[in-house]
């Protein structure tokens, strides 16, 4: 790629990764899913990685069919806020790149919410002209969890 | 435009935005009221919208003049805190765009304070070889008041 | 810089941003160092400014190698989480820049966290064909510290 075609690249893949959060906090399940490769997989880590390896990390979902079915069963009746801040994201091959962005979440069911920090790990292909998202490994930094009427947690039992 | 204008184009539109909330939260007000056309309009929904329609939308605020007299009004003596992540943003023709951009704020008053986030969807005109922002809408995904001293609450009554 | 030199020059000046709040949160304290010049110093603010001057400065800490042990002594054992948003970055010559970011930081120690909101002003410098940060002075519009297990508190005692 000459430097403009990969500007315009990344531009292409930040835009996408923008897409991704907000189709998923605004719960368009099928426009989340078009965001990735159908090969695609994303495990997040469970506990807080901080200062040490991760100390417990969830199974990993694959493939576009079985993410969206995952995260939606999940997600679809709580309120949900993800944010993503500014990536460093470098290029393998024309059309290979991988990426790290910061990121926050707030996940509110009926009795409990959760408030995140971390990092996803991304890798991205490009596919018939199209960047996707092929992989998404979501480490943390922090995580702390509040029971509604009550006071702040200190932290995850495995944080 | 060609690539290289479309790029440049795109970075102009996001300092704007960022021009935006700096001027704000430091409560610069002209400098504020520099970042949109003459004729622009702001609406901001009272309600969280997650999960259905809007259940209240305040009424839209328009021109500049009367933008920068209602938002200094409400907001010169309190703390705020805006944060806009990254966007979506798409070109309609070579003077005029459309963006969506992910957002957060805070505003502590007196006696109580709302953390907030949602989406902005603005429009964008170039004016004498200038990119301004056109019109805000403010969608809610989630909208919590704390009063003083008191536990955060769990949402706005009509949230 | 043409035009398609400065897009690459603002890429890479993001990126070296994203690179020190990655580094600093995982605590790599070599690779933090790295996006420094050698004689480069940092200030930050101890009071909120909002509204007014800044009641209390904190020393400036000066050169890579002091901030390196003046940073990593202060927050190596901490939990912490720096996000930066959407910067406004100006050059001032081919290899001079500045740029403000507006930021969000939590700095988890064992009996107190504080969260706090601002803004990075940087000066940036082009040393042997890379960008590095030359100063960074952070000047705060909010902070609140909490106690462990005790409710959030209203400000700093100046802010």
């Amino acid at each position: 790629m000459d430097p403009v075609e990969k500007l315009l690249a990344l531009e292409e893949i930040k835009q996408l990764r923008a897409k991704y959060w907000r189709s998923l906090d605004t719960k368009q399940w099928e426009e989340w899913g078009s965001v990735f490769t159908e090969d695609c997989w994303l495990k997040f880590d469970g506990g807080v990685s901080t200062g040490g390896g991760d100390p417990q990390t969830h199974p990993t979902v694959e493939t576009r069919k079985g993410m969206v079915e995952f995260v939606s069963n999940l997600l679809h009746q709580a309120v949900t806020v993800h944010q993503g801040h500014f990536p460093e994201i470098e290029f393998i091959s024309d059309t290979e790149a991988k990426g790290v962005w910061p990121m926050e979440d707030i996940v509110e069911h009926a009795t409990t919410w959760t408030h995140g920090h971390g990092h996803y790990h991304d890798t991205y292909r490009k596919v018939d002209g199209k960047w996707l998202i092929s992989t998404v490994h979501l480490k943390r930094l922090r995580m702390r969890v509040t029971t509604v009427g009550g006071i702040p947690g200190r932290a995850m039992p495995n944080g």
